[in-house]
């Protein structure tokens, strides 16, 4: 009997592995064909809720695929959307500010890309599409902000170390969902003028928000892969990002309750 | 079968409530004597984590005895310590504000009675001394901060609606343990000024701090009998309320662990 229990844990940890499916979607909006990337949990079979994960300026990467695993393994449907084009995938940050510029500077045309991928979620059998979030890193958090100041139909959106600006703060007003910004204190992306203004944004709109400061954290701050030095304005800080994705779920537990 | 199981249910919750124990305590700092309120579930015997509650400024009432009940009923030892005097229990507005005025003027003299309070729970028997948190409302998270800034060993404090404001902003160096600031957005008691200095204050400190803000809620967000009138500048958001409990929960999961 001794000797089956690690066998019986690799079988286990085998099959917890194996329930999780993945699959590459491609979806339109407009002519261009975008290249999306669902992940759920096949072990149970009933609907349940969607997260739409929206992608940094670097384009969709194995980064948000492993968030979306997470998310899977706690029970949801994930789509990792495609914002730039299934043929623009940047391999430079040149390449990757570039997208970044074209977007900010054409939130119609952000929210319409961001629109396309939540309907593509919507459509995947196993998602009941009354319960639907959408999360987003750095552009992924501006993105999430896009979607909500559309009107979109959804639960709530969660923003990490994402772009709080608006060019029409008048928009806050469309907000329908939930929202939560998990921003670190010291992001020096955000100036403390576009926080007030983003605070006035919200506040004018009546929308239900909240905003988490991480003290120490930078930009960032979830990338496990950015280093720890602070002074560059953009680093990992392991007790922020494990933090956040608890007030994620917490968040999940209330607008999917 | 059927019938039993209000009977059942009435017994059980009759079981659960018979053991929350409640308990008076004396205890002293330098002359003066003060009296606090220890509670704690009986249903199970071995130490566990203790958490000192610290009033609002109309000192030890019902409502942080209510707070310290759900906390026991959370498997805490808390003890709801007493700022003022045993013989000074204000009954009006201006008897409470005397009181706030007199010890934010002596922040010396609230960190001794909060210390003396956080030594009073270290002793007794069911509390394990090196699992300690604090949490106050209003004038009470103005003194866990002061608590933290004396140098207290502890695990964490957490401000409701609390004072952030310091005349000694230097001394956030001292602090040992983790801080959790919930607040609301629209809370008319800290200028945006003194929210900065207080940011300006942790980060100088080099101190594991946190700040949420609620959108939508006032000063006093907790308060129950507080009405919901915004206009007033203090005014119950229960949204708010449950939503930073929750906050304070995880807080403890991750400082208790």
């Amino acid at each position: 009997m001794k000797n089956l229990i690690p066998v019986l844990l690799v079988l286990s940890c085998y099959a917890m592995n194996a329930a999780i499916q993945t699959k590459v979607v491609e979806y339109k909006q407009g002519e261009t064909t975008l290249e999306g990337f669902v992940v759920y949990d096949d072990a149970s079979k009933g609907t349940r809720p969607g997260v739409l994960i929206v992608h940094q300026w670097m384009g969709l990467t194995d980064y948000e695929k492993k968030r979306a695993e997470m998310l899977a393994q706690l029970g949801f449907v994930d789509f990792c959307s495609d914002i730039f084009c299934k043929c623009i995938r940047p391999h430079t940050r040149e390449e990757a500010a570039t997208q970044a510029v074209k977007y900010r500077n054409d939130r119609q045309l952000l929210r319409a890309r961001v629109n396309a991928g939540l309907e593509a979620l919507r459509q995947q059998p196993l998602v009941d599409p009354t319960r639907i979030a959408a999360i987003g890193y750095c552009f992924g958090g501006t993105t999430v902000l896009e979607l909500a100041r559309s009107g979109a139909k959804l639960n709530g959106v969660v923003s990490f170390h994402g772009g709080l600006d608006s060019p029409t703060p008048g928009d806050g007003k469309n907000i329908k969902c939930k929202v939560l910004i998990l921003h670190g204190a010291d992001d020096p992306t955000m100036s403390p003028q576009q926080i007030a203004a983003f605070v006035d944004e919200m506040r004018s709109g009546g929308v239900d928000w909240q905003m988490v400061k991480f003290g120490g954290a930078v930009h960032g701050f979830t990338q496990w892969y950015a280093g720890n030095d602070n002074s560059k304005g953009v680093a990992y800080n392991e007790r922020a990002d494990q933090r956040s994705w608890e007030y994620m779920k917490l968040f999940f537990a209330e607008i999917f309750k």
